[in-house]
């Protein structure tokens, strides 16, 4: 901090379990990556190279080194997982990210179908190598799953090997934990934190809104995940109390 | 690719005539034009300097020759054009696009009314020393022209010389070819899809739900422009069925 | 311009005092900060280091030196003002931006209740230092004040000593002189129009729409702010009528 205020909520050092900034990076390249880093090092614990990118940017081996030298957790999306697994070459998968030199695995079923015994099955097999992200909630409409079915998976998933469950809301936001205008699906999360120890838990907010309602409900240190590379910053003004919509929340 | 995964679109080599992307640069700095460049050349086949924006960065020449050097080609787009033509400022015109370096010209009469007769003749004019884009299709709401107008207006300007004629949706993605809502104004595309070749036509469609959409209607290799900078390895990943919307889409 | 079009709105040379732009910094490294400079140095007056940024990112002291030696005058965001007022350090914040260099102040009470005389001597008090920035306007719904009030605190803080009054918008362009769906609030904006020459009012307006119709009332030279960094070169078309919204709005 270039000035030491009072009544700022104070952040576990780096590397944290808690109070957790995952970032989506679609398609940086290593000077973007850089500033990044340059600004926001001190604030991201992960990044997600988003969906299949990773297997398009001409840059992967270089951006993985790059945020790993700044002390940032880079890993590819579950998408690239499920694209993997959608045509029967999960052993490649895994091959292909432990050459890639990341340390975190995704596993996911957002699109593909993926019976849930078989999903903890790959997320035991690659908590072996891998430090684990599962993720839970469809980015299908009509294929929603009921609340007790999130709070079991969840469960399951994190008895399987996952590090931390990643709660599901779509790159926009308006899928899984959120209604369709973005607002929170407010029972939904209720149930999962009646139930769930919530520092397991890394909740996509790509919306300002949202990150917002879960440093109110959660506090400062709550897990957030799918950040745009520019609200790092503005993010973490919000859990230090140090933009509007915080100001006042964490004052005597 | 990184991996060569088995069920991934094929692609054109570049220079391609279909499966084209166009991306709208509103004013980046050479430096981004460069990251533009290193993640996404291969992706990326024209840039459009958007409206006046060539008149008023300073490093409009050396933007140009950069994006040339990295197989990209820039052009000025179309409301810069109607501003000379505004001010009977035409021969201007294309001795200022000329001078720049740009090999590609764009005709459009999306504010400026500028009679159907006249606007072929610029075409067919510019089409001697350039590759021509014609946009069809009005900004100003309550201009809109009837399906069959679209289908023949870009009949004759393809007749006249345009290499692709452009389908109008502003940088917003919210006029033309879709609703105000910004989802896609079916009957009319069903109309032109059914007259017109579509590898002559070049989509804007500046929204991912946009570029879902005529993925899912015509393939990988549909031409889409108006793509922002930040969103061109995105939208490569849904041609190649690399992100949640399409990754079924390809597979036997 | 590097083509001389007539019938351009002419602008002032800076450093001016109509016709600014304010544009939002909401943590850009410090080769984003030298990429902005280099395309709109000419275009940009005010660089605001967005609500508490300035305390969260580690380059504070450089990028203050970078605008100013680019002909930016950079300043803190007047939610870091409230944050330290909150904590009843306003000489720690006095203290605190004159070391960092920067030569402009805002005062606001978008969230922290301020007592209006106490405000009032605020905007004194730093005027004899700085140059002075007051916000009117709340960020909190449901404390929206009348539009007398809007007149008469503007007028009042104007003769405390600022150098002009910044109407509220939010970064997100939905509040104070806007409505909630962001169209201009235009009974408000008439009347103060009505009561306060418009040179001593910067008008927040994020939004393009927003933008296009403060400078189809007021326009090319109307003092505009919150403008992300990206838009700051499709705003300066706006202005010169270089874009469809006003490509017509200038010509004879």
């Amino acid at each position: 901090m270039n000035f030491n205020l009072p009544f700022i909520p104070g952040r576990p050092e780096k590397p944290r379990s808690s109070g957790l900034t995952m970032v989506m990076d679609k398609g940086l390249s290593l000077r973007q990556a850089e500033d990044l880093c340059e600004v926001a090092s001190e604030y991201t614990d992960f990044v997600k190279l988003g969906f299949g990118t990773g297997l398009l940017t001409p840059n992967l081996k270089e951006k993985i080194s790059l945020y790993k030298a700044a002390g940032i957790r880079p890993y590819f999306g579950g998408t690239l997982f499920e694209a993997f697994v959608a045509r029967n070459m999960f052993d490649d998968y895994r091959k292909f990210i432990a050459e890639s030199g990341v340390e975190t695995a995704e596993v996911s079923d957002g699109v593909l179908p993926i019976e849930h015994g078989k999903k903890c099955q790959y997320i035991t097999d690659l908590a072996r190598d891998f430090e684990v992200f599962s993720e839970v909630g469809t980015k299908l409409r009509g294929k929603e799953i009921s609340n007790a079915e999130w709070v079991s998976w969840m469960k399951s998933e994190l008895e399987a090997g996952a590090w931390k469950v990643i709660a599901e809301a779509r790159e926009s936001g308006n899928m899984g934990i959120y209604q369709e205008d973005g607002s929170a699906n407010s029972q939904l999360i209720m149930d999962i934190k009646k139930e769930i120890n919530t520092e397991h838990i890394l909740w996509e907010a790509p919306l300002k809104s949202q990150q917002v309602w879960f440093i109110k409900l959660l506090g400062a240190n709550v897990n957030l995940g799918n950040i745009s590379e520019t609200e790092v910053i503005p993010l973490e003004t919000l859990r230090r109390g140090l933009r509007g919509d915080t100001l006042l929340s964490f004052l005597p």
